[in-house]
């Protein structure tokens, strides 16, 4: 059995990029390995987060400000951060988190053009330096993203994959800046591949990072 | 009749300054000079901003974050700017606005040693450059203040009168330290003499910027 501290893993990526199903590969890789790990996402059930989140969701906001939005995101990362993400990695827990600040960074910053910088000044004071320490970028081209969606029957079409092709094709260049930028902790992801391959490639970032951890 | 272009002017002050009777006063004054204006505090009647008000204001939020807080502020700020006090500006109406982010700065940033800093950043993302051009900050020595409010029996008591007197030593040290650094949008005003003299005071504050303006 190893032993390490806990660990903060981000998985990033567009839509269709297969997030979801690899987190299900990287959970069968924590178990296999004895790590305690806990699976989450915002606003992971917590109280606060989710009444944020219905602010942010409601329909009949039609008013809501794009900086306003942005606040309300970094505000229920904050609250899921001090009592999700936190406390499990405080009591040795790795947690594996399905979306996080690059998100923000590159939907609002980028594709919505509030700014990188600006969307990372408000996210930089929610995390108060809690980064994660690794983060998995799952690259896809996306029509072959929004194709994977559209062909999955079990899929629920989202708000987010309703925005035009252009809009993903922003998200996407948007995360390969972040890459080029945080390589010490982006690993990127060719995930126009089948499963198995991305799979493989994912654990064997994971396994070097944990070598050299 | 004068003729300006609208003002954004923010009223700041601890508890027990009198800041509600005197901004009654500055209304008689842009009255008296025929000056379109309105009278604001956040939220404002904004339905988004009293909501988001509502979460923080909730007393079964008690896991609720001092960061998690400070966003929403600046969220709720943010709302009633664009949908408030922007659009008062643009129709030529000038706006006396009840605490703004001085406010923050000082109560959370200060008092609540978030750090002034850092709670700025947040809120230079919420303002997006509309600083107020003038601002009036009623100075009281927080003994004076208290003893104010507890002699007045028509004014309620409200979550911040009950901190201690040591966090609003704390407030107007904040207000003092922000006076000094922006010497040229805030005037700093004893608001412990009788309102008469403080309004005089305030009025030739006004009427200088004025001419100037």
């Amino acid at each position: 059995m190893n032993k390490h501290r806990p660990l903060f893993i981000t998985i990033e990526g567009g839509e269709g990029s297969g997030k979801t199903t690899m987190i299900g590969r990287l959970s069968a890789y924590m178990q296999n390995r004895s790590m305690p790990y806990l699976i989450t996402r915002e606003p992971g059930g917590i109280d606060i987060a989710e009444k944020i989140r219905s602010i942010i969701l409601d329909p009949e906001h039609t008013a809501m400000d794009a900086r306003t939005e942005a606040l309300l995101y970094a505000a229920a990362r904050r609250q899921h951060l001090v009592e999700k993400v936190e406390p499990a990695l405080e009591q040795g827990v790795t947690v594996l988190c399905d979306r996080f600040v690059d998100s923000s960074l590159v939907y609002q910053g980028y594709a919505r053009e509030l700014g990188i910088e600006e969307v990372w000044s408000i996210n930089a004071f929610a995390i108060n330096q809690r980064m994660p320490d690794l983060t998995l970028l799952l690259d896809i081209e996306p029509r072959a993203g929004m194709s994977r969606i559209l062909m999955n029957a079990e899929r629920e079409v989202n708000r987010l994959d309703m925005e035009s092709l252009a809009f993903h094709e922003k998200v996407r260049e948007g995360y390969l800046q972040l890459a080029e930028r945080f390589k010490d902790r982006i690993r990127l992801i060719d995930a126009s591949r089948p499963p198995e391959q991305v799979e493989r490639e994912m654990i064997r970032h994971l396994d070097a990072f944990l070598k050299d951890f």
